[in-house]
C-alpha cells in the first residue's frame, strides 16, 4: 500500500507465467496491436502512436522528454513535487532552456503563474505532472490546457499515478505526449511505461534539426516496431502479457466504474484517518484519490513505524520523498489494492503501530467513519 | 530456436509468478545485491559496478555508449554485422567523432586494421561485438585487447549473445564497459540487460564535462540504487526474480560445464547440417556456438519455410538481418534451448520443410553425424 507497485490480481500472475514467445511472432504482434486499443480509452485519446516503452515509468518520462525537447528549446517546467523536478533534470540534460514554476509540495501549480510565464516568453513545451506521486496532489488541467492552446505550446504530461485510476483526457486537453507506468492503477508489475504521442508531436519530431539522443527510446524507431512490426528491440512478452491481462481486467470492470471505486475508497480512507485524529497533507479539493499523503503525528519515529508495519503485518506504506521526507506517509490506493478490506486493515494496523510508540488514536471512530462512506 | 528469446526453464517460469514486492523492500534489496555476485563470474570480472539495467539488451548498449561516449570523443567502431552498426548509430547520436572498421558480414574484425587505426589517431573508446547475433561470428578478443591497452583506449564490448554461453573475460581483456541481455544464453525472458563497468570507466565518467544525456540510464544514478539502495527507478521484481533464478540454475550447472554443453551441441548441429548437404555461413574457426548461421539452399523460399516450421512444428528460427537477409537462417542454441533433443527436432523439421519445397536432404546422414558428436 505504498506508492507502487500495487497488488497484482491472480489472473495477471498467471499471465506472467505464460510461455515466452518471439517479439516478431505473428501471434505476439497481435498483442502489440491490441495493447494500443486497450490503452487509448484510459488515456482518453485516439492517438495512433500509443503503446508501452520497454522500461519503467522513468523510461516513458525520458521517451517523452528526449523526443519532444531538443537543444535550445524553451521549456516551461511546472514543479510541485519530486517528479516534476525529475522532468526538469531530464530537460536540462537535453540542453533545453528551462524556466521553472515552483509550488510548495502539497499544492498544485497555479494557472495564473503559467499564464504570466506564457505572456513573457514563447515556450515550445510545458511539462506538467497530473498526479504528483511525491505529494498526493492532483493537478487541475483545464486552465493550463486552455493557456497552452492559446499560446501554441505543447504539453508533456506525467500520468504515472493517474492512468487507470482517475480520468485522463489527452485529446480534450490537447496533450502532445503523456506517459505512465504499469505498476500503479493498472495493476501489472513494474517494467513497462504506457505512452501516447499526438500527431502534432510527430510532426514536430520530423522537423527536428538534431537527432533524438536516445536510440532506445526514439519514438519514431519504436513506432517502426509497434506500427510497422519491424525489429527494434526484443519486447518482453512476459511483461506485455501481464499488462495485457491487467488492461483486460480494467475494461471488464468498466473504466467509469473503476474511477468511481478508486474515488469512493479514497473518501473512506481520508474519513477514517481524520476521524482517528490524524490529518491529510493536501487540501481536500486537490487530493489525489490514488496516493494519499497522511501527516506523520508529532513525536512519531517514521522509519520505526514503517518497519513495524512491514514486519508485523507484511504491509508496506511509503515514506516522504524530498521536501516531505519525515513529514508524511504515502498510502497508495491503486488498482487491485484499492479495496475496503485494505483500508480497514491499514487503519487498524496504523492504530496498533502508533500505540506501540505511545501515540493513541481512536480506531473505533475511524472505522465507523470509513464504513459510512463504504456502505 | 531463433536468435532469442530462448526456451525458459520451468523454475524460471515459477519465479516470474512470485509475489511482486517493492523495489526498496529490504528483502528485495538483497536480491539486487546478490544479482551482482551471480553475474560477475559470467562476465569474468571483479567489477563492483555490475548489475542489470531496466530494459532490453539495447538499453544496456545505450547505457554503455551514453555513459562512456560524449560530444567530440574519438570512437573506433568495429563493425562486422547489424549490432556493431547499431553501436555506431548510438555513438553518432552522442556527437562522437566516429571512425569505422567494416568487415564483410560473416567475418570477424581484423586486428591488423585496428592496429593501423590506432597508429593514426588517438581513440578514447573502441567498440567491439564479441558475438555478432546477425552473422554468427565470435570475435577473437586477445589481439584487440592487447592493442587497446598499448594505445590507452577503453573497450566497450557487446556480449549480448555470448554471456552465459561462452567464456567472457572482462578483467583479463581489460574491458571497461560490457552489456548483455537476459533472454539468450542466460535463459530468462527479455526485459533486463546485465552490465558491468570498470573503475577506469567510472573515473572517466567523473571527469566528463557534459552530463550524460540519459537520466534513465545514467550509470552513476543507477549505482545510487544498486550500490547505495536509494530510489532511482521502480525495479521490476518480476523480471529480476526470473533473472536471479536463471543465474542460480547456471551456477548449479557449473559455468565451465555450461560452456562445454553449448560447444558440444553446436558441433553436433553443424555436423548434422553439413552431413545433410547444407553449409554453415561462417568459417569453422570463427563460428559462434550459440548462434548458427546456415546458408539457405538455392531456390528455397525463405519466408515460406520459416512459416512452415512455425505452423507445423511451433518452431521458430530467425531470418537473416541486414546484409544477410534472405541468405541465411539464424539458429539459436542458447541456454535451455541448447539440447540434443532440440537439435534432432530441428534437423528433422528442416528436412520435412525443405522437402515440401522439393529440396531433398539426407536426414539419415545428418542424424548420424550429429549423434556421433553427442555420444
Amino acid at each position: 500500500m505504498g506508492p507502487g507497485p500495487s497488488e497484482i490480481h491472480p489472473a495477471v500472475y498467471r499471465a506472467l507465467a505464460s510461455p515466452v514467445i518471439g517479439h516478431l511472432d505473428p501471434a505476439y504482434l497481435e498483442v502489440v496491436d491490441r495493447m494500443a486499443e486497450l490503452l487509448r480509452p484510459l488515456f482518453g485519446t485516439k492517438n495512433r502512436l500509443t503503446n508501452a516503452t520497454p522500461g519503467t515509468g522513468t523510461s516513458g518520462m525520458e521517451a517523452c522528454v528526449a523526443n519532444l525537447v531538443g537543444p535550445g528549446d524553451a521549456v516551461l517546467c511546472c514543479i510541485h513535487g519530486y517528479f516534476g523536478d525529475r522532468i526538469r533534470q531530464m530537460c536540462e540534460r537535453q540542453e533545453a532552456e528551462v524556466t521553472c514554476i515552483e509550488e510548495e509540495w502539497g499544492k498544485p501549480t497555479d494557472p495564473d503563474k503559467v499564464e504570466a510565464a506564457l505572456k513573457q516568453k514563447r515556450f515550445k513545451v510545458i511539462t506538467v505532472v497530473h498526479a504528483e506521486t511525491s505529494t498526493g496532489v492532483q493537478q487541475p488541467m483545464d486552465d493550463i490546457a486552455r493557456l497552452a492552446r492559446q499560446h501554441g505550446a505543447m504539453i508533456l504530461l506525467d500520468t504515472v499515478t493517474s492512468l487507470g485510476g482517475v480520468e485522463v483526457k489527452v485529446d480534450e486537453w490537447g496533450i502532445d505526449a503523456a506517459y505512465s507506468c504499469s505498476q500503479k492503477c493498472i495493476g501489472c508489475p513494474p517494467g513497462l511505461s504506457p505512452v501516447t504521442f499526438s500527431e502534432r508531436a510527430l510532426e514536430a519530431l520530423k522537423s527536428r534539426t538534431t537527432p533524438v539522443r536516445s536510440w532506445y527510446l526514439d519514438i519514431q524507431l519504436l513506432d517502426g516496431y509497434w506500427g510497422a512490426h519491424g525489429y527494434h528491440h526484443t519486447s518482453s512478452s512476459t511483461l506485455n502479457y501481464g499488462l495485457f491481462e491487467a488492461l483486460l481486467l480494467a475494461h471488464e470492470e468498466g473504466i467509469e466504474q473503476r474511477f468511481a471505486r478508486h474515488l469512493k475508497n479514497h473518501h473512506a480512507f481520508e474519513a477514517g484517518i481524520e476521524a482517528m485524529g490524524m490529518a491529510m497533507h493536501v487540501a481536500a479539493e486537490h487530493r489525489l484519490p490514488l496516493l494519499n499523503t497522511v501527516r506523520i503525528p508529532e513525536g512519531v519515529d517514521d522509519a520505526a513505524l514503517r518497519q513495524y508495519l512491514l514486519k508485523s503485518f507484511n504491509l508496506e506504506i511509503g515514506g516522504g520523498l524530498g521536501a516531505l521526507k519525515g513529514l508524511v506517509w504515502r498510502v497508495g490506493l491503486m488498482g487491485h489494492s484499492s479495496s475496503p478490506e485494505k483500508i480497514l486493515l491499514l487503519l487498524s494496523a496504523l492504530s496498533v503501530a502508533l500505540a506501540a510508540q505511545g501515540v493513541k488514536t481512536d480506531l473505533a471512530e475511524g472505522q465507523s467513519a470509513a464504513m459510512k462512506v463504504l456502505q
